[in-house]
Parts: C-alpha cells; sequence; structure tokens
C-alpha cells in the first residue's frame, strides 16, 4: 500500500497526543505523557519547538515523526534529531517506519544538515535491527544526562 | 576566583573553536572536528542555530558551553541540551564547571524548559561523578543513532 508523508496541521493536534500516547505505552512510560493537545498546537505551530509529519495509506494516519534541529560543533553545522518515530500496530511492516526515515533523511540533505539523529531503547530490538538495517551506526559509547523538576530549580540555585 | 558567565559574541568564534578542539582531544577524537571559525560565527550568530556562553576568571576565558533547544513529547515542553562543556585543563577544579551547569539550569527555568540534558562518555569517570553530584538522573536505557555521509544519502534515495 502506498505510504504518503505530509507535514502535520493544526487539526492534527489531537491525532499526534494520540500516536505520543501509544508509544509512550509501547515505551512501558504510560504515565509519562504530560502534553495536552493544547499545548502540542502551540509547542508546533505557534512557538515552532518542533516540526511533526504524518504518515498516511489510502488517507488514514497511520504514524508520524516529530523532530528538531539539534546542532554538532565537530561538523559545526546543524543536524535533524528525529524525537518520535510511531507506526500503527496493525501498518507494521506495511513500510510506514521506512517511509518516515526517507523523507526525513531528504529534509535533512535538503536543509544541509550534517547528521540525522535519534535514540533508540536498549531493549526495543526490532527498532534496533531496522534502525541498522536502514545504515545507522551506533554511539554505544555515550550516554544521555537529565536534571528535571526539583533537581533543576537546585542546580539553578532556585530551590 | 570569581566565576562569571557571559554570553558569546561574534568575536569569541575563534576562542569557541580553540575549545572545541581542546574538548575533541579530551574525548579521544581530534580529528573530528571539522567546524571553521567563520562557519561558527554564521551558525551562532547569524542563522542561531545554537548559543554559547563563555566563562571567564578575572577577564580571563577558562571555559565554554555550547547549547540549543530540543522538544520533549512526553512534556510537551521544549528543554534546554547543552551540546559541549569545556573547562580549561588550568581551571578545572575551580568551580567553572559547576558556574556553566548553573548558570544553563537558570536559562532553561527562565525559557520555561521542564528538562536540562547532554550527554556523557561513559568512560569520562570524572564528568559522570559531577554530574551525579549536580544532580543529573542516567537514562542508562537510550542509545543514540546516527546517519551521516553517504548512509545519509542512500537513506534519501539520492546516494
Amino acid at each position: 500500500m502506498t505510504v504518503t508523508i505530509r507535514p502535520a496541521t493544526p487539526q492534527d493536534a489531537a491525532l499526534i497526543l494520540r500516536f505520543i500516547r501509544e508509544l509512550a505505552e509501547f515505551e512501558r512510560e504510560p504515565d509519562a505523557v504530560k502534553a495536552t493537545e493544547e499545548g502540542l498546537r502551540h509547542a508546533l505551530f505557534g512557538e515552532r519547538s518542533a516540526e511533526a509529519v504524518i504518515a498516511e495509506q489510502e488517507g488514514k494516519p497511520m504514524g508520524f515523526a516529530l523532530f528538531f534541529h539539534n546542532f554538532s560543533t565537530w561538523t559545526g553545522r546543524k543536524g535533524l534529531y528525529l524525537e518520535d518515530l510511531y507506526v500503527t500496530p496493525e501498518a507494521r511492516g506495511s513500510g510506514v517506519g521506512t517511509a518516515l526515515l526517507r523523507h526525513l533523511a531528504g529534509i535533512a540533505l535538503d536543509r544541509g544538515c550534517g547528521r540525522f539523529e535519534w535514540a533508540v531503547l536498549d531493549w526495543n530490538t526490532p527498532a534496533i535491527d531496522f534502525y541498522t538495517a536502514m545504515g545507522a551506526e551506533s554511539l554505544d559509547e555515550w550516554r544521555i544526562r537529565r536534571v528535571t523538576g526539583e533537581a533543576l530549580a537546585k542546580l539553578a540555585d532556585r530551590g
């Protein structure tokens, strides 16, 4: 079945939130999603903190990708960072994920990005195998650190 | 010795490139830096793909931090991502790194960011211990994937 990719519009905010929640469930963090439909609409189409594309098969939304630009001091250029990639269970294996990745790689090239990057859970073997097949290399030495909530206020000396 | 943090200016491009190269050497990737002074000036002060701050002691630059905004679909808010943090060998242990982290945490709060994040090399024990003492949590399950160069062109079907 043909997959078409289109930019998300403000009318897609509820759909995107649904996909985000389904992805969080798959990632074993169903309660992690604090985002709201209105907040997403503002972030994506008002503030423009990130961008999203919707994948459709015969006019039906089957997945999405949300991305923003990062920056590499080594390349001296901006990169494209994929925050979320999601394909609905019914559409898995039908080329939606591949179409989304190829589309984003094209955007990265069009915008002069030196790199296209994302993170994967170390137990998500199907995704890891898929990404390897798509030509992605693994940056095994790097670990993410995060400060949030009270720890962030304390670090800023505003606790 | 008092540490002052100031925003970088276009006149700092050469200094920032020097710091980026010194950091890449420390990270065992001395040949990885392709960035140029002119490219950095454009990225930071023209295109504004990222921002940088300089740490000084008695007017002498002793380190820098380079950061940009990422976005979390779980919080629905932008975050602050620290791409590079560097302190010159002579200034290590004198509070420059702490001052930079605290300053960036303050920027994150001022801008309504839900998270302050960065990556660390898994063998860089002094940095890991420092970040833990600063209240950072470790996202051990996540691994970075990257597509670049010919693999990126191939993924975009432009090989």
